[in-house]
Protein backbone atom coordinates (compact mmCIF):
# COMPACT_ATOMS: atom_id res chain seq x y z
CA UNK A 1 0.00 0.00 0.00
CA UNK A 2 1.46 3.04 -1.20
CA UNK A 3 1.53 6.18 1.77
CA UNK A 4 -1.56 7.98 -0.31
CA UNK A 5 -3.30 5.09 -0.35
CA UNK A 6 -2.43 3.83 3.49
CA UNK A 7 -3.85 7.61 4.48
CA UNK A 8 -6.92 7.42 2.60
CA UNK A 9 -7.47 4.46 4.21
CA UNK A 10 -6.73 6.22 6.92
CA UNK A 11 -9.14 8.38 6.19
CA UNK A 12 -11.66 6.62 5.47
CA UNK A 13 -11.04 4.66 8.79
CA UNK A 14 -11.77 7.80 10.68
CA UNK A 15 -14.74 8.62 8.63
CA UNK A 16 -16.37 5.11 9.62
CA UNK A 17 -15.53 6.08 13.15
CA UNK A 18 -16.39 9.92 13.12
CA UNK A 19 -17.41 11.80 9.42
CA UNK A 20 -19.87 8.77 9.27
CA UNK A 21 -21.00 8.16 13.00
CA UNK A 22 -24.27 7.12 11.92
CA UNK A 23 -22.74 4.36 9.63
CA UNK A 24 -23.82 1.76 12.56
CA UNK A 25 -27.28 2.57 12.78
CA UNK A 26 -27.91 1.09 9.26
CA UNK A 27 -27.92 -2.41 10.93
CA UNK A 28 -30.79 -1.11 13.03
CA UNK A 29 -33.93 -2.65 11.89
CA UNK A 30 -36.58 -0.05 13.37
CA UNK A 31 -40.05 -1.20 13.08
CA UNK A 32 -42.73 0.46 11.45
CA UNK A 33 -43.07 3.23 13.37
CA UNK A 34 -39.47 3.78 13.41
CA UNK A 35 -38.75 2.79 16.60
CA UNK A 36 -36.71 -0.56 18.02
CA UNK A 37 -36.62 -1.58 21.48
CA UNK A 38 -34.33 -1.64 23.61
CA UNK A 39 -33.63 -3.85 27.11
CA UNK A 40 -31.73 -1.90 29.36
CA UNK A 41 -29.39 -4.35 32.14
CA UNK A 42 -27.50 -3.18 35.25
CA UNK A 43 -23.75 -3.38 34.31
CA UNK A 44 -23.11 -4.65 37.54
CA UNK A 45 -24.74 -6.92 38.70
CA UNK A 46 -26.88 -7.64 35.93
CA UNK A 47 -30.46 -7.08 36.51
CA UNK A 48 -32.84 -6.31 33.98
CA UNK A 49 -33.85 -2.49 34.96
CA UNK A 50 -36.27 -1.52 32.24
CA UNK A 51 -37.71 -2.25 28.83
CA UNK A 52 -38.08 0.96 26.93
CA UNK A 53 -38.40 2.23 22.82
CA UNK A 54 -35.53 4.01 20.77
CA UNK A 55 -35.57 5.85 17.17
CA UNK A 56 -32.78 6.57 15.36
CA UNK A 57 -32.39 10.47 17.34
CA UNK A 58 -32.18 8.37 20.61
CA UNK A 59 -29.65 6.22 19.57
CA UNK A 60 -27.52 8.99 18.34
CA UNK A 61 -28.08 11.25 21.69
CA UNK A 62 -27.00 7.96 23.48
CA UNK A 63 -24.12 7.45 22.09
CA UNK A 64 -23.25 10.82 21.67
CA UNK A 65 -24.00 11.75 25.14
CA UNK A 66 -23.23 8.53 26.66
CA UNK A 67 -26.11 8.80 28.74
CA UNK A 68 -29.46 6.58 27.92
CA UNK A 69 -32.02 8.00 25.53
CA UNK A 70 -35.00 6.89 24.47
CA UNK A 71 -38.35 8.04 23.13
CA UNK A 72 -41.11 8.50 24.47
CA UNK A 73 -44.42 7.49 23.24
CA UNK A 74 -46.53 8.96 25.11
CA UNK A 75 -45.00 12.16 24.77
CA UNK A 76 -43.59 11.49 21.26
CA UNK A 77 -40.21 12.76 21.79
CA UNK A 78 -36.88 11.48 22.58
CA UNK A 79 -36.49 11.24 26.68
CA UNK A 80 -33.25 11.29 28.50
CA UNK A 81 -33.73 8.98 31.44
CA UNK A 82 -33.27 10.85 34.45
CA UNK A 83 -33.92 14.19 32.80
CA UNK A 84 -36.66 14.78 35.38
CA UNK A 85 -35.94 12.49 38.30
CA UNK A 86 -31.56 13.10 38.05
CA UNK A 87 -31.06 9.17 38.03
CA UNK A 88 -29.54 9.01 34.67
CA UNK A 89 -27.55 5.77 33.00
CA UNK A 90 -24.42 5.88 31.82
CA UNK A 91 -24.23 3.22 29.21
CA UNK A 92 -21.02 1.07 29.04
CA UNK A 93 -21.74 -1.29 26.03
CA UNK A 94 -24.58 -1.57 23.82
CA UNK A 95 -25.61 -4.73 22.08
CA UNK A 96 -27.60 -5.54 19.22
CA UNK A 97 -29.47 -9.10 18.70
CA UNK A 98 -29.13 -11.28 15.83
CA UNK A 99 -31.51 -9.73 13.44
CA UNK A 100 -31.06 -6.06 14.21
CA UNK A 101 -34.29 -5.91 15.66
CA UNK A 102 -33.48 -5.45 19.25
CA UNK A 103 -31.02 -3.45 21.76
CA UNK A 104 -29.51 -3.93 24.79
CA UNK A 105 -27.78 -1.39 27.21
CA UNK A 106 -25.45 -2.17 30.08
CA UNK A 107 -25.90 0.80 32.39
CA UNK A 108 -24.86 2.03 35.00
CA UNK A 109 -27.76 3.53 37.02
CA UNK A 110 -27.45 6.75 38.95
CA UNK A 111 -29.06 6.91 42.27
CA UNK A 112 -29.84 2.73 42.06
CA UNK A 113 -33.30 3.50 40.87
CA UNK A 114 -34.55 2.87 37.51
CA UNK A 115 -38.35 2.58 38.31
CA UNK A 116 -40.46 5.38 38.83
CA UNK A 117 -42.18 3.61 41.70
CA UNK A 118 -38.77 4.02 43.53
CA UNK A 119 -37.40 0.38 42.94
CA UNK A 120 -34.45 -0.64 41.12
CA UNK A 121 -35.88 -2.13 38.24
CA UNK A 122 -38.91 -2.18 36.38
CA UNK A 123 -39.83 -6.00 37.02
CA UNK A 124 -40.64 -6.05 40.30
CA UNK A 125 -43.72 -8.53 39.78
CA UNK A 126 -43.26 -11.83 40.06
CA UNK A 127 -45.83 -14.31 38.87
CA UNK A 128 -46.93 -16.92 42.07
CA UNK A 129 -48.89 -19.90 42.45
CA UNK A 130 -52.03 -17.08 42.83
CA UNK A 131 -50.97 -14.12 40.60
CA UNK A 132 -48.60 -11.12 40.53
CA UNK A 133 -46.80 -10.64 44.11
CA UNK A 134 -44.38 -7.71 44.89
CA UNK A 135 -41.20 -8.94 44.91
CA UNK A 136 -38.68 -6.18 45.36
CA UNK A 137 -38.92 -3.50 47.88
CA UNK A 138 -39.47 0.44 47.01
CA UNK A 139 -36.17 2.07 47.75
CA UNK A 140 -37.24 5.80 47.50
CA UNK A 141 -40.84 7.25 47.73
CA UNK A 142 -41.45 8.17 44.70
CA UNK A 143 -42.29 11.65 46.16
CA UNK A 144 -38.96 12.56 46.83
CA UNK A 145 -37.90 10.75 42.96
CA UNK A 146 -39.51 13.65 41.28
CA UNK A 147 -38.95 16.52 43.48
CA UNK A 148 -36.59 18.28 41.17
CA UNK A 149 -39.77 18.97 38.69
CA UNK A 150 -41.71 20.95 41.82
CA UNK A 151 -40.32 24.10 42.60
CA UNK B 1 -64.74 -14.35 61.14
CA UNK B 2 -67.27 -17.41 61.00
CA UNK B 3 -65.53 -20.54 59.92
CA UNK B 4 -68.39 -20.60 57.34
CA UNK B 5 -66.97 -17.22 55.80
CA UNK B 6 -63.33 -19.00 56.87
CA UNK B 7 -64.30 -21.58 54.16
CA UNK B 8 -65.86 -19.28 51.78
CA UNK B 9 -62.69 -17.50 51.97
CA UNK B 10 -60.74 -19.77 51.74
CA UNK B 11 -62.69 -21.23 48.15
CA UNK B 12 -62.58 -17.78 46.82
CA UNK B 13 -58.51 -17.86 47.83
CA UNK B 14 -58.39 -21.00 45.95
CA UNK B 15 -60.78 -19.93 43.15
CA UNK B 16 -58.15 -17.17 42.49
CA UNK B 17 -55.44 -19.60 42.48
CA UNK B 18 -56.94 -22.31 40.56
CA UNK B 19 -60.44 -21.95 39.15
CA UNK B 20 -59.58 -18.72 37.45
CA UNK B 21 -55.59 -19.35 36.19
CA UNK B 22 -55.76 -16.75 33.58
CA UNK B 23 -56.58 -14.11 35.82
CA UNK B 24 -53.09 -13.43 35.84
CA UNK B 25 -53.29 -12.30 32.24
CA UNK B 26 -55.51 -9.74 32.77
CA UNK B 27 -52.11 -7.32 34.05
CA UNK B 28 -51.29 -7.88 30.53
CA UNK B 29 -51.22 -4.98 28.64
CA UNK B 30 -51.22 -6.24 25.03
CA UNK B 31 -49.98 -4.15 22.02
CA UNK B 32 -52.68 -3.58 19.02
CA UNK B 33 -51.81 -6.93 17.77
CA UNK B 34 -52.19 -8.68 20.62
CA UNK B 35 -48.47 -9.49 21.74
CA UNK B 36 -46.30 -8.31 24.50
CA UNK B 37 -42.27 -8.52 24.30
CA UNK B 38 -40.37 -10.89 26.31
CA UNK B 39 -37.15 -10.62 27.66
CA UNK B 40 -35.42 -13.72 27.85
CA UNK B 41 -32.94 -14.16 30.83
CA UNK B 42 -30.14 -17.48 32.10
CA UNK B 43 -31.56 -18.00 35.29
CA UNK B 44 -27.87 -18.40 36.50
CA UNK B 45 -25.44 -16.08 35.06
CA UNK B 46 -28.29 -13.50 34.35
CA UNK B 47 -27.10 -13.22 30.50
CA UNK B 48 -29.99 -11.50 28.14
CA UNK B 49 -30.21 -14.46 26.04
CA UNK B 50 -32.70 -13.00 23.64
CA UNK B 51 -36.21 -10.91 22.96
CA UNK B 52 -39.32 -12.53 21.66
CA UNK B 53 -43.04 -12.13 21.74
CA UNK B 54 -45.78 -13.42 22.79
CA UNK B 55 -49.38 -13.84 22.76
CA UNK B 56 -51.74 -14.82 25.36
CA UNK B 57 -52.04 -18.30 24.23
CA UNK B 58 -48.27 -18.58 24.12
CA UNK B 59 -48.17 -17.33 27.87
CA UNK B 60 -51.14 -19.76 28.49
CA UNK B 61 -48.77 -22.74 27.45
CA UNK B 62 -46.00 -21.18 29.08
CA UNK B 63 -47.58 -21.65 32.33
CA UNK B 64 -48.97 -24.84 31.79
CA UNK B 65 -45.88 -26.15 30.02
CA UNK B 66 -43.26 -24.53 32.00
CA UNK B 67 -41.28 -24.83 28.75
CA UNK B 68 -41.05 -20.96 26.85
CA UNK B 69 -43.29 -20.15 24.21
CA UNK B 70 -43.82 -17.18 22.44
CA UNK B 71 -45.99 -15.88 19.11
CA UNK B 72 -43.95 -16.21 15.99
CA UNK B 73 -44.88 -13.23 13.96
CA UNK B 74 -43.41 -14.61 10.84
CA UNK B 75 -44.90 -17.76 11.06
CA UNK B 76 -48.36 -16.19 12.48
CA UNK B 77 -48.45 -19.01 15.25
CA UNK B 78 -47.38 -20.09 19.11
CA UNK B 79 -43.69 -21.17 19.21
CA UNK B 80 -41.90 -23.20 21.70
CA UNK B 81 -38.58 -22.32 22.22
CA UNK B 82 -36.43 -25.60 20.87
CA UNK B 83 -39.68 -27.30 19.30
CA UNK B 84 -36.84 -27.58 15.75
CA UNK B 85 -33.74 -27.45 17.44
CA UNK B 86 -34.24 -29.15 20.47
CA UNK B 87 -32.51 -26.64 22.99
CA UNK B 88 -35.95 -25.92 24.88
CA UNK B 89 -36.17 -23.06 27.82
CA UNK B 90 -37.75 -23.95 31.27
CA UNK B 91 -38.69 -20.75 32.75
CA UNK B 92 -38.12 -20.47 36.42
CA UNK B 93 -39.52 -17.39 36.74
CA UNK B 94 -41.81 -14.95 34.80
CA UNK B 95 -41.85 -11.17 35.79
CA UNK B 96 -44.40 -8.19 34.40
CA UNK B 97 -43.03 -4.48 34.43
CA UNK B 98 -44.64 -1.31 36.32
CA UNK B 99 -46.81 -0.59 33.20
CA UNK B 100 -47.57 -4.18 32.94
CA UNK B 101 -46.40 -4.00 28.75
CA UNK B 102 -43.21 -6.14 29.18
CA UNK B 103 -42.53 -9.43 30.53
CA UNK B 104 -39.40 -11.24 31.64
CA UNK B 105 -39.03 -15.23 31.69
CA UNK B 106 -35.86 -16.30 33.71
CA UNK B 107 -34.88 -19.58 32.36
CA UNK B 108 -32.70 -22.50 31.98
CA UNK B 109 -31.21 -22.65 28.67
CA UNK B 110 -31.06 -26.72 27.34
CA UNK B 111 -28.20 -26.88 25.21
CA UNK B 112 -26.55 -23.57 26.59
CA UNK B 113 -27.28 -22.03 23.36
CA UNK B 114 -30.18 -19.96 22.41
CA UNK B 115 -29.18 -17.85 19.35
CA UNK B 116 -30.19 -19.70 15.87
CA UNK B 117 -26.66 -18.86 14.98
CA UNK B 118 -24.95 -21.23 17.63
CA UNK B 119 -24.26 -19.09 20.06
CA UNK B 120 -25.15 -18.73 23.70
CA UNK B 121 -27.19 -15.41 23.33
CA UNK B 122 -28.69 -13.73 20.77
CA UNK B 123 -27.02 -9.82 21.54
CA UNK B 124 -23.74 -11.27 20.53
CA UNK B 125 -22.88 -7.80 18.80
CA UNK B 126 -21.33 -5.24 20.52
CA UNK B 127 -20.85 -1.37 19.26
CA UNK B 128 -17.24 -0.52 19.13
CA UNK B 129 -15.79 2.83 17.83
CA UNK B 130 -15.85 1.09 14.47
CA UNK B 131 -19.31 -0.02 14.72
CA UNK B 132 -20.41 -3.61 15.75
CA UNK B 133 -17.88 -6.22 16.30
CA UNK B 134 -18.81 -9.86 17.05
CA UNK B 135 -17.93 -10.36 20.94
CA UNK B 136 -19.30 -14.25 21.33
CA UNK B 137 -17.93 -17.35 19.73
CA UNK B 138 -20.20 -19.84 17.83
CA UNK B 139 -20.81 -22.88 20.14
CA UNK B 140 -22.65 -24.92 17.65
CA UNK B 141 -22.52 -25.04 14.20
CA UNK B 142 -26.27 -23.99 13.43
CA UNK B 143 -25.93 -27.29 10.94
CA UNK B 144 -26.12 -29.43 13.60
CA UNK B 145 -28.21 -27.27 15.47
CA UNK B 146 -31.22 -27.98 13.10
CA UNK B 147 -30.02 -31.47 12.43
CA UNK B 148 -33.88 -32.91 13.91
CA UNK B 149 -35.43 -31.47 10.95
CA UNK B 150 -33.53 -32.87 8.50
CA UNK B 151 -34.32 -36.52 7.65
Amino acid sequence: MSDGAAAAAGAAADAGAHADPAGWLDAVRFDERGLVPVIVQDVHDRRVLMFAWADRAALEQTRGSGLATYFSRSRARQWRKGEESGNTQRVHEIRIDCDGDALLYLVEQHGGVACHTGRAACFFRRLDAGGWVQADPVLVDPAHLYRRQTP
